[in-house]
This record gives C-alpha cells, structure tokens and sequence, in this order.
C-alpha cells in the first residue's frame, strides 16, 4: 500500500535538489522555479524569463501523484527520474511513465495507469 | 499598497474560471490541470495527456506573484488576463507583462518589473 505522504516528500525532495544545481547555472532576467502544488500533487521545475532578447519559457520536470501513483508527466534531463524514485523505496508497480505512449508503457517495467 | 490575499484570491479566481471551460472540452486521456501554490505563489493552468498516439503538454496560463506584483509569464488564450485583474480591482501598476520583453513593456500601461 502506498504511503502517500512518504511519495510527497520523495518527490518533493527531487524537485528541490534539482532546482538548486538550476539555480547555479542561469543567465540573470530567467528565474529557476519550482513548483509545489501538495494539495493537487504537481510537482514542477521550470526557467521563465529573459534571457537578453529571448523570452525563455522551458518545464523541465512534471511529476503527479494520482490513485497512489507517482506519474512521471515530463522529464527534459538525463536524470532518470524513475531509478531515483525507486533508490528512495518506490515500487515500480506504483510508478507510471506518463510521458511514455499508453501502449509503450507495457514494456517499461513501470505501471501502465 | 498591494493586498497580497487579495491578489491570491484574484489569480486563483481566473485560473479556477479558466479550468472549468477546459474540463468540458478534452479528450478522454487527457488532463487537464490547475496548479495552485499558494506557498511560492506560482498559479498555471495547462493540459497533459495522451489523445490518440499524440502527446499533449500545453501550459496556457502561468501568472506569478512576485515583490506585490502581478507577473503574466505566459498566455496561450485569446483573454486578456491583465484587464481581468483589472476588473477584479487590481491597479496597472501592480501587473507586469512577464511574456513581453522589458523593453516593450514600458508602453504597455503596466508594470516594467
């Protein structure tokens, strides 16, 4: 069974230590943000702003908690968020590669909904 | 003197009006999401899921409370969400047109940052 609370703060801990190796390495005008919606359960980390006459708009990491399970909704890094997840005590039965095709999650290993 | 509960409840009021449109008009798979962070006061609203063999991840809204003003970082709609804050009662002084450069937005009648 699925310990909500334990999968908030798992997922929580992987935004924010994402977010500080972000913060170290922007242009100033962009703002690195994370973003924690606990009473939803979105997790997000994103740049958004100026970068000299660029506009920067980039989500890099969404995860979801829905029905027990920790969806992987969007992922714009080499880190593989599903192996972090499991190193915490994840069951891979409870994660769900969101940004992978319906049908390719079948032979992910990970949950399928 | 900018009420920031005041603002909160602003924002919150149009992406929870803007939620509800979307949620009569999407495809089954996929969803369509309201993020409230009230703690770090970043407010979307955008739609992720799959329809067909087609991944969808469109954020339509973000809008920002940053140092008592109100940022638009990014508007995917045909609303005009700085006069809506208006209407609520928010003053042009108080928004700030995040999704136009900084140069631009000295003749937008808003904010410049």
């Amino acid at each position: 069974m699925a310990n909500l609370d334990q999968y908030r703060k798992f997922v929580q801990e992987i935004i924010i230590e994402l977010h500080g190796y972000n913060q170290g390495n922007l242009n100033q005008g962009v703002d690195s943000q994370m973003i924690l919606d606990t009473d939803r359960d979105h997790y997000l980390l994103l740049d958004v702003g100026w970068q000299d006459k660029k506009y920067v708009y980039a989500v890099f990491v969404h995860i979801d908690i829905k029905d027990g399970k920790i969806w992987i909704q969007r992922n714009n890094t080499e880190i593989n968020l599903a192996e972090r997840l499991q190193v915490k005590g994840v069951s891979s039965s409870d994660i769900v590669l969101g940004l992978h095709s319906p049908f390719l999650r079948q032979f992910s290993g990970y949950a399928i909904a």
